[in-house]
């Protein structure tokens, strides 16, 4: 039995391949000047095809936010494991640090993943419904990042000078605004993760209490 | 003799009007949405009062950014005089995030604002040679706000954790993500100037040694 033609793996390849198309698109052209037709272009598929998969295109650009903020916190979930597994999930600046980078650094992180997310936090600041949306995301995503971050104090006893909630959004915020940067001054791969990391390392020097 | 009617005089006022209806024009549409004629329309000039008066729409950019950044800066500048003639310069968490607010309450901070900045942010991140004028622009206004903090500092012999330009970053980019939050989240005036001050209050908690 071949699993990859039942009609359900089909039609998730399908929505996978729209949304694929669909984040090179937006980030290339900007979202309102992005047509259906053209993501349909790019995925080779018809419009039928999308509309069977999505209502709209603001459905497809919340799940596209969606996979990357999933991405970042899957990543951070396998880093955290592995940290306990060794056993050396140690009270240091240099821990917190690399649990958080790990959350921070998804797959979509690149020039056209920091180019997507901007076109979808333009959008949310016009369009209220869609803000609505994406404001509860990024909630999610803040709040898996706070977890992390209590649970690192609780395993290993570190205190915090601010609650794990707002270390959360200090992080994120530097971190999204570092970035940003180093994609603008068209920084290479090395050279931006080297600044995301002196930042983050910043940021957990400054919340880690006695440090 | 009125001054009004001089030729200098007259192409500042259309120099100014043209900045303003651009503010609004892209704003409302999006940098790349918004044409020079919607600009001219707004306005009530023609395409050759626009053209005597900037070379291209990025020029005009430009400008627009630097008249945020301006207005913020000396807002500071007005403050900082404010409390040294005061004598009431004192080393707290207060003093700080009182100064760090007035520079980065601008007049342009409004939703408006937060839309334009956003747009010309986007813009920056697709185009190489606007963002090399955008990121000199931004590391100004980071310089200015750091040697705020290192007068605070040398007047008043307190200390800080971090170098006064990782803490002026750290202003600057948690003050903008917490704003375009609430503008997002539809916010009042009052309640997003409420959150921003909040914040800039605990990073003036972070930032100062012995707090």
């Amino acid at each position: 039995m071949t699993t990859s033609t039942t009609p359900a793996r089909r039609r998730d390849a399908t929505r996978q391949r729209l949304l694929d198309a669909a984040a090179e698109v937006f980030a290339e052209s900007g979202l309102d000047a992005a047509s259906v037709e053209a993501v349909c272009e790019r995925a080779g598929f018809t419009r039928g095809a999308f509309y069977s998969n999505f209502d709209s295109k603001e459905e497809l650009f919340l799940e596209l936010a969606a996979r990357v903020w999933e991405a970042r916190i899957g990543a951070v979930a396998v880093r955290v494991a592995e940290l306990e597994d060794g056993g050396h999930l140690e009270v240091t600046t240099d821990a917190i640090q690399a649990v958080v980078q790990r959350v921070l650094d998804g797959p979509a992180e690149d020039r056209l993943g920091v180019l997507l997310m901007s076109e979808i936090r333009m959008h949310a600041l016009r369009n209220p419904r869609f803000a609505e949306g994406f404001l509860r995301q990024q909630d999610e995503m803040h709040s898996s990042v706070a977890r992390i971050i209590d649970d690192i104090g609780r395993s290993t006893g570190v205190r915090f000078r601010v609650p794990a909630a707002d270390a959360a959004r200090l992080f994120i915020s530097s971190w999204e605004s570092t970035l940003v940067r180093a994609v603008m001054a068209g920084l290479d791969d090395e050279e931006r993760e080297q600044r995301c990391r002196a930042e983050v390392a910043q940021i957990a020097h400054l919340v880690l209490a006695g440090d």
